[in-house]
């Protein structure tokens, strides 16, 4: 690898320039630019930079420049890098940080990359209950010179490090000197689990308004603490997977365009097929119908109205009852009343569509002459499958999503396009049966 | 309003035993439980709460006890309540405030809610360059006492309020005593524009790996600061938004069960009634092919496969690109690329449902002896059907959300559904095409 510009100064480059330039950047015009910039400068663009981008940027600098940028890292960071690194270079960045940070580090690693953790910061602000106030500042003020990131709150820890309590670092601060540490903390904690999943972990920090939350084992000791910066990408990497998911796929798991072509064929190609094979349902249903079409043409061309309506209004329901059940506001328990919004909802909205189909129908034929002497019945039967329809993908969108969660499979597979297969056959079905009262 | 567990004492009731209740109480016995708190416990209690939660409680007790609730909250927090409090009693609890309190929240209701100074806590810690570390912590130190809420960045103001820079608090903390905060400051801000939309900022905070950003006005005075936790609620939102959305409704503005249906009904038929009319013109397309189905039957028990196959491959490319796009993993000016790789999808999905779409009516051929003496016929129009359908779903799902961008509209109004709507028109068209090719 070369480095191009190396002769221009340090500082030639300003980080916001880099910045608005890195997404065009190859990985090694990404190295050759951040060697421009002045040296605070590059720390803080270094620090700022996302896991993966690190990692890249690490492996792009020769093997003498590493070390001082690893070491830089924070350890729930530096076990993020060695995660997002290929295999064969993750023991050669391990044995790069000195050896405190290494345990912190392997520490941080054995843990799932979703759990709480994979998440948390080992180093956090702690005291012991008898200090006093001023005492307790003063012991931080030594911590926050070697190995402190954050401080938010304070943690009240025993000797055995089981946690106590928690005071905010600006309610500490602002306490009388003297007083002791345990009559300012407050005991009543909310804690994570070290293995809660992340998905929990942000209903968390979202049912409680704070910035930080510390992370216990089975014994009460206390092993890290997750920050709400953490969060804000889980949040948005769970909605990322849902909305994928809620479009018909498999949740892709990186930038699309970074996502090799195979890869997402793979995960596109597997949701298609069975949806599919669903569908081929379809032509077997129609096959019974035959004869029915045979009769009167004139059903075949409603045909795609009909069952899209259906599909279209199951989609909205699975949509509102998937989003509903993520942001817990929705529990399973709570069945019973989706079935009766959903009832109304689809009685009043297959009524408007009902009631525009049937207009379209009486309108073509006064316009056009369409659809024979028999429109009057054909108009109807369209109304009335409508109604039947929209009722049938509403109820049905609503209920699938319970229904995945009941039977422990992820609701957001609840797909607008796994709905509309659905609704699609028993559409079908609804329709010819109506025909044959009506029409026939 | 009655309170009838007046007479159990304070402390009579655990924070944990009512955040678990919550959900399932009546606003009445919400209020009931939280006055059965201990007096230490009810005040954590209530700040941790949802602005909707602190303004139904507030409201719910009587006026008397109203102010020190509202006087416990910080600006922000104050604004967001009583702009979730019915429009009669805003002006009654703006009036609870101190008058200092007041004005400053009068000056946050003056934002957009969805802007970065409706979402920013006007109090934040703040020191001058030429104080020394030394004095400046002192001086934080009085802040903290009275009016501070947060104290993870300190921002360096010079006499017209203009920022200058940015210290962590950490850092401030752990520096030499006789330092000048010029000396120990970051000049290389990042910072908020007082009417960036919410969700810039969000961005924004993901670019930038922070816990509180600035936010200053056109002359650079600096107006407040935003957190990251408000971030949380941002990103969570803006995906419900973006869900629904692609689900084809309008967004909820809400909890799916706190929502009257009367709302809920007009956020769903709206699109549900121009996804109707855009499906109409499949009537009036199959209208044109009434006489090749006429003359091939067979033809007519493949269209929901076909044309619903178009939508699945069609919704798996706009939700991609929908979420890429909201992500700012893809801009504009990659639609080229986006074509290239949605081509190269198209092509190779709709080879595979070619594929199976073929061995299906030569099996069924085969076991049932279906489709008649022409099967291979069929069986060709169907696979090239298939092929040609699904390239065309794949590349108008991928357009449709660059074009709305474009054309400056929401790209996730492109759902699932209007893909679909658009597509089957297209596809029957595709479909009956081939088909006077090949069969007829």
């Amino acid at each position: 690898m070369t480095y191009p510009n190396l002769e221009r100064p340090a500082g030639a480059l300003k980080p916001a320039e880099l910045t608005s330039a890195w997404r065009l950047l190859s990985p090694e015009d990404r190295v050759a630019g951040f060697r421009l910039l002045g040296s605070a400068e590059s720390d803080e663009f270094f620090l700022e930079l996302s896991s993966p981008d690190q990692a890249e940027l690490i492996l792009g600098l020769p093997p003498n420049e590493r070390t001082a940028w690893m070491r830089m890292l924070a350890p729930d960071d530096a076990a993020d890098v060695i995660q997002r690194a290929p295999a064969a270079e993750r023991d050669a960045l391990l044995a790069l940080l000195d050896a405190p940070s290494r345990s912190e580090v392997l520490g941080l690693l054995a843990y799932a990359e979703d759990d709480a953790g994979g998440l948390m910061n080992p180093r956090y602000a702690r005291v012991r209950p008898e200090m006093t106030v001023d005492e307790a500042i003063s012991y931080l003020r030594k911590q926050a010179r070697t190995r402190l990131e954050t401080l938010y709150y304070v943690y009240v820890l025993d000797a055995l490090q089981r946690l106590l309590g928690v005071v905010s670092f600006r309610q500490l601060f602002a306490a009388a000197p003297d007083k002791r540490v345990r009559e300012v903390m407050r005991a009543d904690l909310v804690t994570v689990p070290e293995h809660m999943h992340q998905e929990e972990v942000s209903k968390l920090f979202a049912a409680h308004d704070v910035i930080a939350l510390p992370v216990v084992d089975a014994e009460g000791r206390m092993k890290g603490i997750v920050t709400v910066d953490d969060i804000v990408d889980v949040v948005e990497e769970e909605a990322t997977e849902d909305i994928q998911k809620l479009g018909g796929m498999e949740a892709l798991d990186g930038p699309y365009l970074k996502t090799g072509l195979g890869r997402m064929l793979r995960k596109r190609a597997g949701w298609l097929a069975i949806l599919f094979f669903g569908e081929m349902l379809t032509a077997t249903a129609m096959g019974y119908f035959e004869s029915e079409i045979s009769r009167a043409l004139v059903l075949a061309l409603f045909i795609p109205l009909i069952i899209s309506s259906g599909g279209n209004s199951g989609s909205q329901a699975s949509t509102l009852v998937v989003r509903a059940l993520a942001l817990g506001e929705l529990r399973l328990s709570d069945w019973l009343r989706v079935v009766r919004r959903e009832l109304v909802a689809g009685l009043a909205l297959g009524a408007i569509l009902a009631a525009v189909g049937f207009a379209r129908i009486v309108a073509w034929r006064a316009l056009f002459g369409a659809y024979g002497d028999e429109f009057m019945r054909v108009a109807v039967t369209v109304a009335a499958s409508l109604l039947g329809v929209v009722m049938f993908g509403t109820l049905a969108g609503s209920m699938l999503p319970l229904l995945l969660r009941r039977l422990g499979f992820d609701p957001a597979s609840a797909s607008a396009p796994l709905v509309a297969t659905m609704v699609d056959v028993t559409g079908l079905v609804i329709y010819f049966t109506v025909a044959s009262f009506v029409l026939l």
